[in-house]
Protein backbone atom coordinates (compact mmCIF):
# COMPACT_ATOMS: atom_id res chain seq x y z
CA UNK A 1 0.00 0.00 0.00
CA UNK A 2 1.34 3.79 -1.00
CA UNK A 3 1.47 6.34 1.88
CA UNK A 4 0.90 9.40 0.61
CA UNK A 5 4.40 10.82 3.08
CA UNK A 6 6.22 8.14 0.86
CA UNK A 7 9.26 10.12 -0.86
CA UNK A 8 9.06 10.99 -4.26
CA UNK A 9 12.04 9.40 -6.09
CA UNK A 10 14.05 11.02 -9.02
CA UNK A 11 16.40 9.91 -11.32
CA UNK A 12 18.80 11.37 -13.97
CA UNK A 13 22.23 10.66 -15.37
CA UNK A 14 23.88 13.16 -13.66
CA UNK A 15 23.48 16.63 -11.99
CA UNK A 16 21.15 18.38 -15.11
CA UNK A 17 17.78 16.75 -13.27
CA UNK A 18 18.76 18.60 -10.00
CA UNK A 19 16.93 21.47 -11.96
CA UNK A 20 13.55 19.25 -12.16
CA UNK A 21 14.08 18.82 -8.39
CA UNK A 22 14.02 22.52 -8.10
CA UNK A 23 10.44 22.82 -9.44
CA UNK A 24 9.24 19.97 -7.97
CA UNK A 25 10.42 21.02 -4.77
CA UNK A 26 8.98 24.55 -4.86
CA UNK A 27 5.59 23.13 -6.52
CA UNK A 28 5.23 20.32 -3.66
CA UNK A 29 7.38 22.03 -0.86
CA UNK A 30 5.70 19.34 1.59
CA UNK A 31 6.67 16.28 -0.10
CA UNK A 32 10.04 13.89 0.92
CA UNK A 33 12.28 13.91 -2.37
CA UNK A 34 15.02 11.21 -2.99
CA UNK A 35 17.41 12.09 -6.11
CA UNK A 36 19.73 9.73 -7.59
CA UNK A 37 22.25 11.17 -10.19
CA UNK A 38 23.61 7.96 -12.03
CA UNK A 39 27.19 9.97 -11.93
CA UNK A 40 29.67 6.48 -12.75
CA UNK A 41 27.63 6.30 -16.36
CA UNK A 42 26.92 9.39 -17.21
CA UNK A 43 25.87 10.75 -20.03
CA UNK A 44 23.21 8.59 -21.69
CA UNK A 45 22.34 10.75 -24.26
CA UNK A 46 24.89 8.78 -26.80
CA UNK A 47 24.17 5.55 -25.81
CA UNK A 48 21.54 2.66 -26.63
CA UNK A 49 17.92 2.38 -25.87
CA UNK A 50 19.01 -1.04 -24.40
CA UNK A 51 21.82 0.07 -22.20
CA UNK A 52 19.73 3.30 -21.14
CA UNK A 53 16.78 0.70 -20.27
CA UNK A 54 19.49 -1.16 -17.95
CA UNK A 55 20.92 1.62 -16.23
CA UNK A 56 17.02 3.01 -15.76
CA UNK A 57 16.22 0.08 -14.11
CA UNK A 58 19.14 -0.30 -11.66
CA UNK A 59 18.28 3.82 -10.85
CA UNK A 60 14.44 2.75 -10.35
CA UNK A 61 15.42 -0.81 -8.44
CA UNK A 62 17.38 1.87 -5.64
CA UNK A 63 14.74 4.15 -5.79
CA UNK A 64 12.12 1.08 -4.85
CA UNK A 65 14.39 -0.11 -2.09
CA UNK A 66 14.01 3.58 -0.63
CA UNK A 67 10.11 2.86 -0.64
CA UNK A 68 9.38 5.84 -2.82
CA UNK A 69 5.43 6.22 -3.76
CA UNK A 70 6.19 7.50 -7.70
CA UNK A 71 9.24 8.20 -9.89
CA UNK A 72 9.97 10.89 -12.25
CA UNK A 73 12.35 10.19 -14.75
CA UNK A 74 13.74 13.73 -15.02
CA UNK A 75 16.27 12.60 -17.76
CA UNK A 76 14.92 13.25 -21.29
CA UNK A 77 16.81 10.89 -22.66
CA UNK A 78 15.50 8.05 -20.10
CA UNK A 79 11.99 9.75 -20.66
CA UNK A 80 12.28 9.41 -24.60
CA UNK A 81 13.82 5.27 -24.10
CA UNK A 82 12.80 3.63 -21.20
CA UNK A 83 9.47 5.30 -20.09
CA UNK A 84 6.94 2.01 -21.31
CA UNK A 85 10.04 -0.29 -20.50
CA UNK A 86 9.59 1.23 -17.01
CA UNK A 87 6.38 1.12 -16.10
CA UNK A 88 5.96 -2.68 -17.52
CA UNK A 89 8.20 -3.60 -15.04
CA UNK A 90 7.35 -1.88 -12.09
CA UNK A 91 4.24 -1.11 -9.66
CA UNK A 92 4.66 2.27 -8.92
CA UNK A 93 3.67 5.21 -10.98
CA UNK A 94 6.61 6.28 -13.24
CA UNK A 95 6.06 9.72 -14.73
CA UNK A 96 8.84 11.40 -17.28
CA UNK A 97 9.77 14.88 -18.64
CA UNK A 98 8.43 14.26 -21.97
CA UNK A 99 4.82 13.84 -22.02
CA UNK A 100 4.40 16.72 -19.49
CA UNK A 101 6.07 18.92 -21.63
CA UNK A 102 4.05 17.68 -24.87
CA UNK A 103 0.95 18.69 -23.37
CA UNK A 104 1.81 21.84 -22.05
CA UNK A 105 2.41 22.87 -25.60
CA UNK A 106 -0.34 20.85 -27.04
CA UNK A 107 -2.81 22.87 -24.28
CA UNK A 108 -0.82 26.51 -25.06
CA UNK A 109 -1.05 26.34 -28.67
CA UNK A 110 -4.25 25.30 -31.26
CA UNK A 111 -1.67 25.34 -34.07
CA UNK A 112 1.72 26.17 -35.31
CA UNK A 113 4.95 25.02 -34.98
CA UNK A 114 7.68 24.02 -32.37
CA UNK A 115 10.84 23.36 -31.99
CA UNK A 116 12.60 20.24 -30.24
CA UNK A 117 16.09 20.06 -29.07
CA UNK A 118 17.86 17.25 -27.24
CA UNK A 119 20.29 14.87 -26.93
CA UNK A 120 21.24 13.01 -30.32
CA UNK A 121 19.05 9.72 -28.44
CA UNK A 122 16.30 11.54 -27.62
CA UNK A 123 15.99 13.68 -31.25
CA UNK A 124 16.74 10.12 -33.09
CA UNK A 125 13.68 8.20 -31.00
CA UNK A 126 11.20 10.83 -32.00
CA UNK A 127 9.65 10.52 -29.35
CA UNK A 128 8.50 14.05 -28.54
CA UNK A 129 7.66 14.50 -32.21
CA UNK A 130 4.75 11.24 -32.00
CA UNK A 131 3.62 12.81 -28.14
CA UNK A 132 3.02 16.20 -29.40
CA UNK A 133 1.52 15.14 -32.61
CA UNK A 134 -1.00 12.38 -30.41
CA UNK A 135 -1.81 15.45 -28.02
CA UNK A 136 -2.42 17.79 -30.27
CA UNK A 137 -4.33 16.10 -33.00
CA UNK A 138 -1.83 16.41 -35.47
CA UNK A 139 -2.27 20.41 -35.58
CA UNK A 140 1.19 21.19 -34.21
CA UNK A 141 4.34 20.88 -36.72
CA UNK A 142 7.25 19.33 -34.74
CA UNK A 143 10.84 20.39 -35.87
CA UNK A 144 13.77 18.50 -33.73
CA UNK A 145 17.27 19.23 -33.52
CA UNK A 146 20.11 17.11 -31.55
CA UNK A 147 22.03 19.63 -29.97
CA UNK A 148 24.46 16.91 -28.68
CA UNK A 149 28.26 19.43 -27.55
CA UNK A 150 25.63 21.58 -25.29
CA UNK A 151 25.66 18.96 -22.05
CA UNK A 152 29.86 19.05 -22.03
CA UNK A 153 30.01 22.35 -23.43
CA UNK A 154 27.17 23.75 -20.64
CA UNK A 155 29.61 21.54 -17.86
CA UNK A 156 32.39 22.35 -18.74
CA UNK A 157 31.71 25.93 -18.02
CA UNK A 158 31.32 27.56 -21.34
CA UNK A 159 27.37 28.43 -20.95
CA UNK A 160 27.96 32.11 -21.27
CA UNK A 161 30.88 31.85 -23.28
CA UNK A 162 31.60 33.06 -27.18
CA UNK A 163 31.38 29.14 -28.20
CA UNK A 164 27.74 29.04 -26.76
CA UNK A 165 26.48 31.75 -28.71
CA UNK A 166 28.78 30.15 -32.07
CA UNK A 167 27.29 26.11 -31.22
CA UNK A 168 23.79 27.40 -30.57
CA UNK A 169 24.03 29.05 -34.07
CA UNK A 170 24.78 26.68 -35.75
CA UNK A 171 22.77 24.05 -33.96
CA UNK A 172 19.87 25.98 -34.55
CA UNK A 173 20.13 27.33 -38.17
CA UNK A 174 17.74 25.33 -39.48
CA UNK A 175 14.86 25.94 -36.76
CA UNK A 176 15.43 29.66 -36.88
CA UNK A 177 13.68 29.15 -40.87
CA UNK A 178 11.21 28.12 -39.25
CA UNK A 179 8.11 30.06 -37.63
CA UNK A 180 8.02 28.53 -34.51
CA UNK A 181 5.70 29.45 -31.74
CA UNK A 182 7.57 27.34 -28.75
CA UNK A 183 11.34 25.98 -28.01
CA UNK A 184 10.62 23.06 -26.04
CA UNK A 185 14.51 22.60 -23.95
CA UNK A 186 14.40 18.80 -24.30
CA UNK A 187 17.27 18.25 -21.86
CA UNK A 188 17.45 18.96 -18.31
CA UNK A 189 20.68 21.12 -18.66
CA UNK A 190 19.52 23.38 -21.61
CA UNK A 191 17.88 25.95 -19.44
CA UNK A 192 21.23 26.98 -18.57
CA UNK A 193 21.43 28.50 -22.06
CA UNK A 194 17.67 30.20 -22.24
CA UNK A 195 19.47 33.52 -22.35
CA UNK A 196 21.74 32.70 -25.78
CA UNK A 197 18.83 30.56 -27.79
CA UNK A 198 16.84 33.35 -27.05
CA UNK A 199 18.82 35.49 -28.85
CA UNK A 200 19.31 33.11 -31.70
CA UNK A 201 15.08 32.45 -31.96
CA UNK A 202 13.86 35.83 -30.11
CA UNK A 203 10.30 35.86 -28.54
CA UNK A 204 9.63 32.11 -28.79
CA UNK A 205 7.96 30.16 -25.48
CA UNK A 206 10.52 28.29 -23.81
CA UNK A 207 9.23 25.48 -22.66
CA UNK A 208 11.04 24.06 -19.47
CA UNK A 209 10.08 20.47 -18.71
CA UNK A 210 10.85 20.74 -15.22
CA UNK A 211 7.95 23.25 -14.85
CA UNK A 212 5.83 21.19 -16.93
CA UNK A 213 5.96 17.73 -14.74
CA UNK A 214 5.67 19.30 -11.50
CA UNK A 215 2.12 21.14 -12.89
CA UNK A 216 1.51 17.61 -13.99
CA UNK A 217 2.10 15.49 -10.92
CA UNK A 218 0.01 17.96 -9.23
CA UNK A 219 -2.85 17.40 -11.85
CA UNK A 220 -2.60 13.79 -12.56
CA UNK A 221 -1.32 12.20 -9.35
CA UNK A 222 -2.83 14.37 -7.25
CA UNK A 223 -4.26 11.54 -5.16
CA UNK A 224 -0.95 10.59 -4.01
CA UNK A 225 0.94 13.35 -2.76
CA UNK A 226 0.92 14.84 0.39
CA UNK A 227 -1.26 17.24 1.72
CA UNK A 228 -0.40 20.70 1.60
CA UNK A 229 1.14 22.41 4.68
CA UNK A 230 2.90 25.67 5.09
CA UNK A 231 4.33 24.55 8.47
CA UNK A 232 6.05 21.76 7.09
CA UNK A 233 8.98 21.23 4.72
CA UNK A 234 9.83 17.50 3.56
CA UNK A 235 13.77 16.36 3.64
CA UNK A 236 15.60 15.88 0.17
CA UNK A 237 18.06 13.19 -0.20
CA UNK A 238 20.52 12.86 -2.81
CA UNK A 239 22.69 9.60 -3.83
CA UNK A 240 24.79 9.64 -7.04
CA UNK A 241 26.70 6.56 -8.36
CA UNK A 242 30.15 7.79 -8.62
CA UNK A 243 31.98 10.32 -6.04
CA UNK A 244 31.83 13.75 -8.12
CA UNK A 245 32.88 16.23 -5.90
CA UNK A 246 31.18 18.85 -8.39
CA UNK A 247 27.49 17.24 -7.22
CA UNK A 248 26.93 19.26 -3.70
CA UNK A 249 28.19 22.82 -5.21
CA UNK A 250 25.51 21.92 -8.63
CA UNK A 251 23.02 20.69 -5.90
CA UNK A 252 23.21 24.41 -4.13
CA UNK A 253 23.15 26.29 -7.32
CA UNK A 254 20.31 24.71 -8.84
CA UNK A 255 17.84 23.75 -5.87
CA UNK A 256 18.53 27.01 -4.31
CA UNK A 257 18.95 26.09 -1.00
CA UNK A 258 21.58 24.05 1.48
CA UNK A 259 20.90 20.32 1.63
CA UNK A 260 23.10 17.72 2.68
CA UNK A 261 26.15 15.93 1.03
CA UNK A 262 25.17 13.32 -1.65
CA UNK A 263 25.85 10.05 -0.49
CA UNK A 264 28.02 7.53 -3.01
CA UNK A 265 26.08 4.34 -4.00
CA UNK A 266 26.38 1.22 -5.94
CA UNK A 267 23.06 0.83 -7.80
CA UNK A 268 25.11 -1.71 -10.44
CA UNK A 269 25.19 -4.13 -7.73
CA UNK A 270 21.33 -4.94 -9.19
CA UNK A 271 22.62 -5.94 -12.23
CA UNK A 272 23.09 -9.00 -10.77
CA UNK A 273 19.49 -9.09 -11.07
CA UNK A 274 19.35 -7.61 -14.28
CA UNK A 275 21.48 -10.44 -15.55
CA UNK A 276 19.51 -12.92 -14.71
CA UNK A 277 16.39 -11.41 -15.68
CA UNK A 278 17.90 -10.99 -19.01
CA UNK A 279 17.37 -7.24 -19.31
CA UNK B 1 52.87 -20.18 -20.16
CA UNK B 2 52.42 -17.36 -22.33
CA UNK B 3 52.68 -18.27 -26.01
CA UNK B 4 54.55 -15.61 -28.50
CA UNK B 5 51.05 -16.34 -31.06
CA UNK B 6 49.04 -15.14 -28.13
CA UNK B 7 46.55 -11.67 -29.03
CA UNK B 8 47.79 -8.48 -27.49
CA UNK B 9 44.76 -6.98 -25.34
CA UNK B 10 43.92 -3.25 -25.88
CA UNK B 11 41.17 -1.11 -24.08
CA UNK B 12 39.89 2.42 -24.26
CA UNK B 13 36.66 4.03 -22.72
CA UNK B 14 35.29 3.73 -26.35
CA UNK B 15 37.04 4.39 -29.77
CA UNK B 16 39.95 6.74 -29.29
CA UNK B 17 42.16 4.12 -28.52
CA UNK B 18 41.80 2.96 -31.71
CA UNK B 19 44.51 5.76 -33.16
CA UNK B 20 46.67 3.78 -30.40
CA UNK B 21 45.72 0.63 -31.63
CA UNK B 22 46.47 1.99 -35.52
CA UNK B 23 50.18 2.60 -34.41
CA UNK B 24 50.31 -1.01 -32.76
CA UNK B 25 49.16 -2.64 -35.81
CA UNK B 26 51.46 -0.75 -38.03
CA UNK B 27 54.64 -1.59 -35.95
CA UNK B 28 53.67 -4.98 -35.17
CA UNK B 29 51.71 -5.92 -38.26
CA UNK B 30 51.81 -9.71 -37.20
CA UNK B 31 50.55 -9.80 -34.31
CA UNK B 32 46.86 -10.37 -33.38
CA UNK B 33 44.88 -8.12 -31.55
CA UNK B 34 41.60 -7.58 -29.48
CA UNK B 35 40.21 -4.21 -28.83
CA UNK B 36 38.02 -3.40 -26.36
CA UNK B 37 35.90 0.44 -25.84
CA UNK B 38 34.01 0.34 -22.86
CA UNK B 39 31.10 2.30 -25.20
CA UNK B 40 28.72 1.85 -22.22
CA UNK B 41 30.40 3.64 -19.33
CA UNK B 42 32.19 6.12 -21.49
CA UNK B 43 33.95 8.81 -20.80
CA UNK B 44 36.35 8.36 -18.07
CA UNK B 45 37.76 11.72 -18.11
CA UNK B 46 35.28 13.04 -15.91
CA UNK B 47 34.60 10.05 -13.07
CA UNK B 48 36.45 9.12 -9.99
CA UNK B 49 39.41 7.28 -9.68
CA UNK B 50 37.74 4.46 -8.26
CA UNK B 51 35.29 4.48 -11.11
CA UNK B 52 37.83 4.59 -13.29
CA UNK B 53 39.97 1.27 -11.34
CA UNK B 54 37.03 -0.57 -11.45
CA UNK B 55 35.97 -0.17 -14.83
CA UNK B 56 39.68 -0.75 -16.39
CA UNK B 57 39.30 -4.11 -14.19
CA UNK B 58 36.48 -5.92 -15.62
CA UNK B 59 37.53 -4.57 -18.89
CA UNK B 60 41.01 -6.30 -18.13
CA UNK B 61 39.01 -9.36 -17.19
CA UNK B 62 37.50 -9.45 -20.14
CA UNK B 63 40.53 -9.68 -22.49
CA UNK B 64 41.99 -12.33 -19.98
CA UNK B 65 39.37 -14.46 -21.02
CA UNK B 66 40.30 -14.39 -24.39
CA UNK B 67 43.66 -15.13 -23.74
CA UNK B 68 45.89 -11.97 -24.07
CA UNK B 69 49.32 -11.80 -23.33
CA UNK B 70 49.69 -8.13 -22.95
CA UNK B 71 47.28 -5.63 -22.64
CA UNK B 72 47.70 -1.83 -23.54
CA UNK B 73 45.88 0.48 -21.46
CA UNK B 74 45.25 2.94 -24.22
CA UNK B 75 43.11 5.76 -22.47
CA UNK B 76 45.22 7.96 -20.67
CA UNK B 77 42.43 8.45 -18.12
CA UNK B 78 42.75 4.89 -17.30
CA UNK B 79 46.77 4.91 -17.64
CA UNK B 80 46.66 7.63 -15.00
CA UNK B 81 44.43 6.52 -12.45
CA UNK B 82 44.51 2.66 -12.69
CA UNK B 83 48.23 1.20 -13.96
CA UNK B 84 49.38 0.25 -10.74
CA UNK B 85 46.07 -1.40 -9.73
CA UNK B 86 46.03 -3.28 -12.52
CA UNK B 87 49.43 -4.51 -12.46
CA UNK B 88 49.04 -5.44 -8.97
CA UNK B 89 45.81 -7.96 -9.60
CA UNK B 90 46.95 -9.45 -13.09
CA UNK B 91 49.33 -11.86 -14.02
CA UNK B 92 50.45 -10.49 -17.29
CA UNK B 93 52.05 -7.06 -18.24
CA UNK B 94 50.16 -3.89 -17.90
CA UNK B 95 51.52 -1.20 -20.36
CA UNK B 96 49.99 2.28 -19.94
CA UNK B 97 50.35 5.10 -22.72
CA UNK B 98 51.90 7.67 -19.65
CA UNK B 99 55.46 5.96 -19.01
CA UNK B 100 56.04 5.12 -23.11
CA UNK B 101 55.06 9.00 -23.53
CA UNK B 102 57.24 10.46 -20.42
CA UNK B 103 60.33 7.98 -22.07
CA UNK B 104 60.15 9.42 -25.59
CA UNK B 105 60.17 13.21 -23.79
CA UNK B 106 62.86 12.56 -20.87
CA UNK B 107 65.31 10.80 -23.98
CA UNK B 108 64.92 13.67 -26.68
CA UNK B 109 65.39 16.42 -24.77
CA UNK B 110 67.91 17.28 -21.96
CA UNK B 111 66.58 19.81 -20.22
CA UNK B 112 63.82 22.84 -21.04
CA UNK B 113 59.73 22.57 -20.73
CA UNK B 114 56.87 20.05 -21.71
CA UNK B 115 53.04 20.62 -21.82
CA UNK B 116 50.48 18.20 -21.26
CA UNK B 117 46.98 17.93 -22.15
CA UNK B 118 44.36 15.91 -21.56
CA UNK B 119 41.33 15.30 -19.44
CA UNK B 120 40.10 16.48 -15.76
CA UNK B 121 41.05 13.24 -14.25
CA UNK B 122 44.06 12.80 -16.30
CA UNK B 123 45.44 16.24 -15.67
CA UNK B 124 44.27 16.23 -11.54
CA UNK B 125 46.34 12.71 -11.01
CA UNK B 126 49.72 14.25 -12.24
CA UNK B 127 51.18 11.13 -13.38
CA UNK B 128 52.68 12.52 -16.36
CA UNK B 129 54.04 15.22 -13.79
CA UNK B 130 55.65 13.00 -11.76
CA UNK B 131 57.06 10.15 -14.28
CA UNK B 132 58.03 12.93 -16.64
CA UNK B 133 59.93 14.41 -13.43
CA UNK B 134 61.40 10.69 -12.51
CA UNK B 135 62.56 9.62 -15.77
CA UNK B 136 64.01 12.99 -16.38
CA UNK B 137 65.67 13.36 -13.17
CA UNK B 138 63.85 16.62 -12.96
CA UNK B 139 65.35 17.95 -15.81
CA UNK B 140 62.48 18.73 -17.31
CA UNK B 141 59.69 21.03 -16.12
CA UNK B 142 55.82 20.08 -16.71
CA UNK B 143 53.08 22.11 -17.12
CA UNK B 144 49.63 20.70 -17.47
CA UNK B 145 46.01 21.69 -18.54
CA UNK B 146 43.12 20.06 -18.58
CA UNK B 147 40.63 20.48 -21.92
CA UNK B 148 37.85 18.73 -21.06
CA UNK B 149 35.73 20.21 -23.87
CA UNK B 150 38.00 18.69 -26.60
CA UNK B 151 36.76 15.13 -26.40
CA UNK B 152 32.99 15.20 -27.17
CA UNK B 153 34.46 18.27 -29.60
CA UNK B 154 36.51 16.33 -31.66
CA UNK B 155 33.23 13.40 -31.25
CA UNK B 156 30.65 15.75 -32.19
CA UNK B 157 32.71 16.75 -35.25
CA UNK B 158 33.61 20.07 -34.71
CA UNK B 159 37.55 19.62 -34.93
CA UNK B 160 38.10 21.73 -37.61
CA UNK B 161 35.46 23.81 -36.81
CA UNK B 162 36.22 27.47 -35.42
CA UNK B 163 34.95 26.57 -32.39
CA UNK B 164 37.96 24.04 -32.08
CA UNK B 165 40.21 26.98 -32.71
CA UNK B 166 37.91 29.54 -29.69
CA UNK B 167 38.25 26.01 -27.26
CA UNK B 168 42.17 25.24 -27.28
CA UNK B 169 43.07 28.99 -27.68
CA UNK B 170 41.16 29.28 -24.08
CA UNK B 171 42.57 26.06 -23.08
CA UNK B 172 46.38 27.13 -23.97
CA UNK B 173 46.43 30.34 -22.96
CA UNK B 174 48.82 29.70 -20.42
CA UNK B 175 51.13 27.32 -22.64
CA UNK B 176 51.54 29.36 -24.71
CA UNK B 177 53.15 31.90 -22.46
CA UNK B 178 55.84 28.98 -21.56
CA UNK B 179 58.78 28.44 -23.75
CA UNK B 180 57.79 24.57 -24.71
CA UNK B 181 60.07 21.66 -26.19
CA UNK B 182 57.01 19.56 -26.35
CA UNK B 183 53.59 19.24 -25.95
CA UNK B 184 52.23 15.86 -24.70
CA UNK B 185 48.86 14.54 -26.30
CA UNK B 186 47.40 13.13 -23.15
CA UNK B 187 44.42 11.88 -24.56
CA UNK B 188 43.97 9.33 -27.76
CA UNK B 189 41.44 11.90 -29.04
CA UNK B 190 43.80 14.92 -29.43
CA UNK B 191 46.13 13.84 -32.60
CA UNK B 192 43.15 15.11 -34.52
CA UNK B 193 43.24 18.54 -33.40
CA UNK B 194 47.26 18.50 -34.65
CA UNK B 195 46.90 21.49 -36.76
CA UNK B 196 44.49 23.83 -34.74
CA UNK B 197 47.55 22.95 -31.64
CA UNK B 198 50.18 24.02 -34.38
CA UNK B 199 48.38 26.92 -34.62
CA UNK B 200 48.83 28.00 -31.35
CA UNK B 201 51.44 26.62 -30.30
CA UNK B 202 53.90 25.94 -33.23
CA UNK B 203 57.19 25.01 -33.91
CA UNK B 204 56.54 22.20 -30.93
CA UNK B 205 57.05 18.74 -31.26
CA UNK B 206 53.38 17.33 -30.56
CA UNK B 207 53.78 13.73 -29.24
CA UNK B 208 51.33 11.51 -29.71
CA UNK B 209 50.95 8.33 -27.31
CA UNK B 210 49.91 5.67 -30.01
CA UNK B 211 53.74 6.06 -31.22
CA UNK B 212 54.95 5.99 -28.37
CA UNK B 213 53.53 2.19 -26.82
CA UNK B 214 54.07 1.39 -29.90
CA UNK B 215 57.79 1.40 -29.80
CA UNK B 216 57.72 1.08 -26.46
CA UNK B 217 56.70 -2.47 -26.37
CA UNK B 218 59.16 -3.67 -29.14
CA UNK B 219 61.85 -2.03 -26.73
CA UNK B 220 60.78 -3.72 -23.49
CA UNK B 221 58.45 -6.48 -24.11
CA UNK B 222 60.32 -8.03 -27.35
CA UNK B 223 60.15 -11.15 -25.58
CA UNK B 224 56.98 -11.68 -25.75
CA UNK B 225 55.92 -10.37 -29.70
CA UNK B 226 55.56 -12.91 -32.63
CA UNK B 227 58.24 -13.07 -35.20
CA UNK B 228 58.23 -10.47 -37.79
CA UNK B 229 56.81 -12.33 -40.71
CA UNK B 230 56.06 -9.96 -43.39
CA UNK B 231 54.04 -13.14 -45.19
CA UNK B 232 51.94 -12.86 -42.31
CA UNK B 233 49.19 -10.30 -41.20
CA UNK B 234 47.48 -10.57 -37.43
CA UNK B 235 43.79 -10.67 -36.93
CA UNK B 236 41.84 -7.76 -35.52
CA UNK B 237 38.98 -8.05 -33.23
CA UNK B 238 36.99 -5.26 -31.79
CA UNK B 239 34.53 -5.70 -29.11
CA UNK B 240 32.15 -2.84 -27.74
CA UNK B 241 30.02 -2.20 -24.47
CA UNK B 242 27.37 -0.57 -25.67
CA UNK B 243 26.19 -0.64 -29.47
CA UNK B 244 27.66 1.95 -31.09
CA UNK B 245 26.61 2.63 -34.66
CA UNK B 246 29.23 4.57 -35.34
CA UNK B 247 32.23 2.70 -33.80
CA UNK B 248 32.72 0.54 -37.17
CA UNK B 249 33.07 3.77 -38.95
CA UNK B 250 35.70 4.95 -36.77
CA UNK B 251 36.94 2.09 -37.22
CA UNK B 252 37.61 2.30 -40.36
CA UNK B 253 38.78 5.71 -40.30
CA UNK B 254 41.26 5.23 -37.30
CA UNK B 255 43.18 2.14 -38.09
CA UNK B 256 42.98 2.38 -42.51
CA UNK B 257 41.78 -0.69 -43.18
CA UNK B 258 38.32 -2.54 -42.74
CA UNK B 259 38.07 -4.77 -39.57
CA UNK B 260 35.48 -7.16 -38.60
CA UNK B 261 32.18 -5.48 -37.18
CA UNK B 262 32.40 -4.85 -33.56
CA UNK B 263 30.56 -7.74 -31.49
CA UNK B 264 28.38 -5.67 -28.49
CA UNK B 265 29.48 -7.98 -25.06
CA UNK B 266 29.19 -7.30 -21.30
CA UNK B 267 31.81 -6.87 -19.13
CA UNK B 268 30.31 -5.79 -16.13
CA UNK B 269 28.83 -9.25 -16.06
CA UNK B 270 32.26 -8.96 -14.16
CA UNK B 271 30.83 -7.31 -11.57
CA UNK B 272 29.67 -10.18 -9.12
CA UNK B 273 33.22 -10.59 -9.18
CA UNK B 274 34.84 -7.47 -8.60
CA UNK B 275 31.57 -6.72 -6.11
CA UNK B 276 32.35 -9.99 -4.07
CA UNK B 277 36.41 -8.79 -4.00
CA UNK B 278 35.39 -5.54 -2.48
CA UNK B 279 36.54 -3.75 -5.65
Amino acid sequence: MIVNSQPIGVFDSGAGGLTVLKHLIRTMPSEHFIYLGDTARLPYGNKSASTVQKYSLECSLFLLEHSVKLIVVACNTASALALPYLAQRLSIPVVGVIEPAAEFVARKFSHGNVGVIGTRATVESNVYGKTIRLLSNNRLNVFSVACPLFVPMIEEGFASHPIAEIAAGEYLEQLSRVKLNALVLGCTHYPVLKNVLAGILPNIVQVDCGECVAEYLVEHHADMLSPKNPDFSGTIRTYVTDYSPWFDRLALLFIGKEVAPAEVVRVHSQCADTDRLGL
